[in-house]
């Protein structure tokens, strides 16, 4: 495998340098960024064997067994920031601060979903973010089980007062998502009461997912939550056998009035350019269920690290290094937006904004977006990763809290982890630290801080497109 | 690969076949068995593409989203049996019956736990089974954390009046399990109020998976649940770290009077040796969470199938095919436990008893407990197999429900398959359709056919050791 791996490898850089339109960085460019592998192992050395060593895995840990999940708007979330700014204080890092955002408040309540025909059942439910709750009776009502958008248009006559239970196979989280985003509006359109959507993800052991749902503002708003990938399986064979289905749904959900969370912001100022910034980040809010450790508490606490490492190792690089911990990324980058509206005229001090909220499994590069040029410079820097395979540049990156900022043309990255199971936890009461491996959250902060500091010293922000 | 293992098995008959001391095959009983290729082919095809392709994991499929989960003592169960009794004798079997048996009654009633320090979480539980309750108000007490029994004596000083969370490293079902049976008695004995088990199992997307546990009577009966093993970790790091943990636990759970349940049998009767039998069997009962479609629905069903393929394929073999659905398996064998007692006069009628309890994943042979000239009968069955790899036939066959036959040194048998992940959902709300694969099934149920008819149709019942 391997010697096949390593041949493969080589001819198809023949092959891509036959035809390569790659710009050329300058020799100049080329030696500066070779100059920091001493510099790069000892951030590697420092993150997986010496003082930083599990560091994050174990100050996650910490933070998520004692504040549990940080849903925006809820005083879990609040007290953790405020225990956060005093860790980063502690951590002797420059200008920690909270900036406020207004945020969304929406609460879980109570909610239950009860199979009553055919057979008595309890089925295992998770409210969607934003839905409303039903009356205080709660709804009873037949059920209708919709494979896909297209069946439910062909059958959109059966409908009326019904409760619609989406079973749209898993194809991919972005396509599929579509059915927990807009389902409950798809459905209201056509005069159901409520909807059911299975979880997205491509394996449970009955366990619902949550998210964010999005009503159409041209048709009633009527209750949603996610049940399991099993339970929509069972009442799709249930209808398919010709059985009525008849489910009682309550649910207390709502949401309340906007209040003020804070970004958390904590920085290693910049020795020469200190008003140019790279920023590191991960968001700090999660949803309401398991703790909120791989999503994305990991992606965070990475973040930190890399700075962590870079003060740890007495380094201090010519722009400012800056961490972001995002709040209320969760429905729909509250909180990031708010930074970028109010960050946005400095757009050309950015150098880069990382974000990690895909996973912190084990890392073999990172993606980008940005001009060939930017991207060049980013692979020349990966070959400080060699030594733990993670040196590959790939395209598409960024996330969430950071694609504002391709609005003004500024460059983002992420991870690129072995993010596979990502999607059994994601949303889940299964998202809590046993997902999570000490190790590879080590690997992932070396990655980060690698990137972090170099591109932090360079003599030049990256360029543009 | 495929050469290589081929190469290696070759080297291992060369090798088993040099020091062989296996009891040989008359050339009669070899040519006899050989005899039924074309009836096993027929089998095979009947079973994976013709009329009983998908029936297995069909019939059950309407099962189980029909009468859910059926624990022993429900009306659940007993409705299903009702209902299976029907299916059976419209499947045009004989002597369809049921035979009555006194089982235990254990039920859950609401169950909760909260932590209340060092902050405010839901703890997800299953009591387990025979687990008294709680007090009406509850029990709220200071909980302490134990990896082993071993710690616990060590730490048998800071039990009393305490919750005891045992938080055990999963070593294998057999080896942990101990926690789980045994765990509330062990702290009870130095005063513990209520234990709380980590779940038995390999892995966990925050499932709590129930089961039988036993109180020793020389000491207080107190009550006992499962947590996840996420929480287990999670209580376990925060006790290291040095916090108070505080919980509140509230069940109601009691054992209330035995009540009658039945067996449910059916038979092909044999058109020579009608007293003598071959046995296949799965237990209906399950526990009150999932589908109990794995465990045991599924083997329950394949063993139901082999009759049916048999009776599809309008063979009547010489000595009668016994089908048993055993009740109340989950409580130790209950049912096959009387059904034995009932039985074991006729001890040498049985040729041999096959059970189906450790899941229906894909087939590659069965394991066998008996004599090496029974063994050796098998083993030359196992080569009707070859064209479905599942030809191989290993040691330490049987399982709860037809083990008692030992002592009458009877015959038994079990279904080798793919069960890797059979922990990953048993006794959990995972143990759904969703884990089974009507294909897998289609194999199951042929190996347990051509076995079951074979052994049902030869000359003499398998001899004793
Ligand atoms: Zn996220
Ligand atoms: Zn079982």
């Amino acid at each position: 495998m391997e010697a096949l791996s390593i041949l493969s490898g080589i001819l198809l850089l023949l092959l891509s340098g036959a035809q390569s339109h790659e710009p050329v960085l300058s020799e100049k460019l080329i030696r500066d960024i070779s100059n920091y592998s001493e510099i790069a192992l000892k951030i590697i050395d420092y993150s997986l064997t010496g003082p930083g060593a599990n560091q994050s895995y174990n100050r996650l840990a910490t933070f998520v067994d004692r504040y549990g999940p940080r849903l925006s708007g809820s005083s879990n979330l609040e007290d953790s920031i405020d225990h956060m700014l005093y860790l980063l204080q502690q951590d002797g890092l420059d200008n920690v601060h909270g900036e406020e955002v207004n945020v969304t408040h929406w609460v879980r309540g109570k909610e239950i979903a009860q199979l009553l025909e055919p057979r008595s059942a309890e089925l295992s439910i998770l409210g969607l973010g934003s839905s409303v709750g039903t009356p205080e009776e709660g709804i009873t009502a037949d059920a209708v089980v919709m494979r896909s958008f297209d069946e439910l248009e062909e059958r959109k006559d059966e409908v009326k007062d019904r409760i619609v239970v989406f079973n749209p196979t898993y194809v991919s989280y972005p396509v599929t998502v579509a059915y927990r985003v807009n389902g409950a509006s798809r459905a209201s359109k056509y005069g159901a009461v409520a909807t059911l959507i299975r979880t997205v993800g491509p394996f449970s052991i009955y366990s619902p997912h949550t998210g964010m749902q999005v009503y159409n503002s041209s048709v009633p708003a009527i209750p949603t939550a996610c049940i399991t990938i099993e339970d929509a399986n069972m009442l799709d064979r249930l209808e398919r056998a010709g059985e009525r289905l008849t489910i009682h749904l309550y649910m207390e959900a709502q949401t309340l009035p906007m209040v003020i969370s804070r970004n958390t912001v904590a920085e290693i100022k910049g020795s020469v350019y200190p008003d140019q910034v790279v920023v590191v980040s991960g968001h700090l809010d999660s949803w309401d269920v398991g703790q909120g450790a791989m999503d994305d508490g990991g992606g965070a606490f990475i973040s930190w690290q890399a700075l962590s490492i870079v003060k740890g190792l007495g380094l201090t690089p010519k722009r400012t290094l800056r961490l972001v911990m995002w709040t209320d990324e969760e429905a729909g980058g509250i909180g990031s937006q708010q930074y970028y509206q109010r960050h946005r005229e400095d757009a050309d001090k950015y150098s880069i904004l990382f974000e990690s909220d895909e996973g912190v499994f084990l890392p073999y590069g990172i993606l980008f977006s940005g001009s060939a040029e930017a991207k060049a410079i980013l692979q020349q820097i990966g070959q400080l990763l060699v030594s733990i395979n993670a040196s590959e540049v790939y395209d598409n990156g960024g996330g969430t809290d950071v694609d504002w900022w391709r609005e003004e043309k500024v460059p983002t990255a992420s991870l690129a982890n072995h993010n596979e199971h990502y999607f059994w936890y994601h949303h889940s009461n299964g998202d809590t630290m046993d997902v999570l491996d000490p190790e590879e959250m080590n690997l992932c902060s070396a990655v980060w801080a690698v990137y972090a500091y170099v591109l932090a010293d360079l003599d030049d922000v990256l360029p543009r497109g």
